[in-house]
């Protein structure tokens, strides 16, 4: 076996808020759309409305983690923070108008390589989400932009948030695959690292754009393969 | 909304072994092709090996169901019945070529009309299976044919079989739906009628090639939906 064969896995795994779909873009557009059909004519930076709703994520994730919240949908963990951003943004939007920007999450928009690259990677490999979005959320995403997942994996089906080993190690169990077969694609280090520690292969995909500021795309000589996109790294696997 | 508006749900799931491919056809070939590889020149009834092997499913899942097993992959199922069942049929296989005839599971046929009726379907509806299979052996499945699947939804997420009603409903939460919004789409009677007895709408499709024997194919007069295939429901489903 080469050393290449040896590198190579036999499933994908793709982390997807920021490594598949521009998280922040599509947001943003979706709260401009919404202000402009009611007609509300207030200045809003719109990049800082996502960055700030993105940034209660983590928090949001961290008490269902630490066992203060029971297990929570991220659909649900979404609206809550919403909920709290818009009085700070001096918004005020109706429950129906709530809920449509909510499922906003639903239909972010893939990076340009996305489904070029995925449906190339996907004649040679399993591919599958491995995301903290719930279900119906990344099925959602993958019909409104057609992205061709050989299947659908979420935290939501192991009652664990990524970091946890749970999420890494539960798809892992659900491919009938050795944690080594397996490789976690990511735009993030911190994600890539927990799956290390869970014994799978990993690829750093950069990502410039995801922040509205410089972000972190140094190659990571941990991982396995270093890319800058999708379609680079169907390249590099070959 | 109009009569046929309040019946169209927003989910499909699907059965699949008989439903979606013939599993009959495919492990009597399978067999033969094996045995045609290994120079036996016995004189096997293929048909009938595959009947055996199927048959021994519903014991096989009654005993996870009763608590008499631990949970047990479908693909686990699978291997315990072909080892009981080599020595009835006078068959000496290695472990290898045991571990390959239980894949073929992984690669049945799906009935003619399958593909073309479920792309048609997924214009319309989100479409995920919702079989005993484990999630590989559904996400092979799909590969080996290009079953177009949302989503691969299956017993195993849900440490249940069919017809446990954990199954059903287990599925129906993890699409954010309410039962009444999600219909089962089976070949047979007692999978709809269990899904029927958690709220789900239920199509009946005739599959008469199923089995060596003469299916039930009559029409199921408690069913929203009977049809003579994949692309029939879609016509009536409009």
């Amino acid at each position: 076996m080469s050393a290449l064969a040896a590198r190579r896995p036999q499933a994908l795994l793709f982390d997807v808020f920021g490594t598949v779909v521009d998280w922040r873009g599509s947001i943003a557009r979706a709260l401009r759309r919404l202000l402009r059909a009611k007609g509300i004519n207030k200045a809003i930076d719109a990049g800082a409305f996502a960055d700030r709703w993105r940034a209660g994520y983590r928090p949001a994730m961290q008490r269902v983690r630490d066992g203060a919240l029971p297990w929570t949908s991220l659909d649900a963990l979404h609206r809550m923070i919403l909920d709290e951003l818009l009085p700070e943004f001096g918004l005020r939007l109706n429950e129906g108008d709530r809920r449509e920007l909510n499922l906003a999450w639903h239909r972010l928009a893939p990076w340009p390589d996305a489904v070029r690259g995925l449906t190339r990677l996907k004649r040679g490999y399993l591919i599958a989400t491995l995301s903290n979005g719930n279900v119906r959320l990344l099925v959602d995403m993958a019909k409104h932009s057609r992205l061709p997942w050989d299947c659908v994996l979420s935290a939501e089906l192991f009652g664990h948030y990524k970091p946890d080993p749970e999420v890494y190690l539960g798809a892992v169990a659900l491919l009938g695959l050795a944690p080594r077969e397996v490789m976690l694609v990511a735009a993030h280090k911190d994600d890539l690292a927990a799956a290390r520690r869970c014994g799978l292969a990993t690829a750093f995909v950069r990502r410039p754009l995801e922040r509205g500021v410089v972000a972190d795309i140094a190659d990571d000589p941990r991982c396995t393969f270093n890319a800058d996109d999708f379609v680079d790294l169907a390249r590099q696997l070959g």
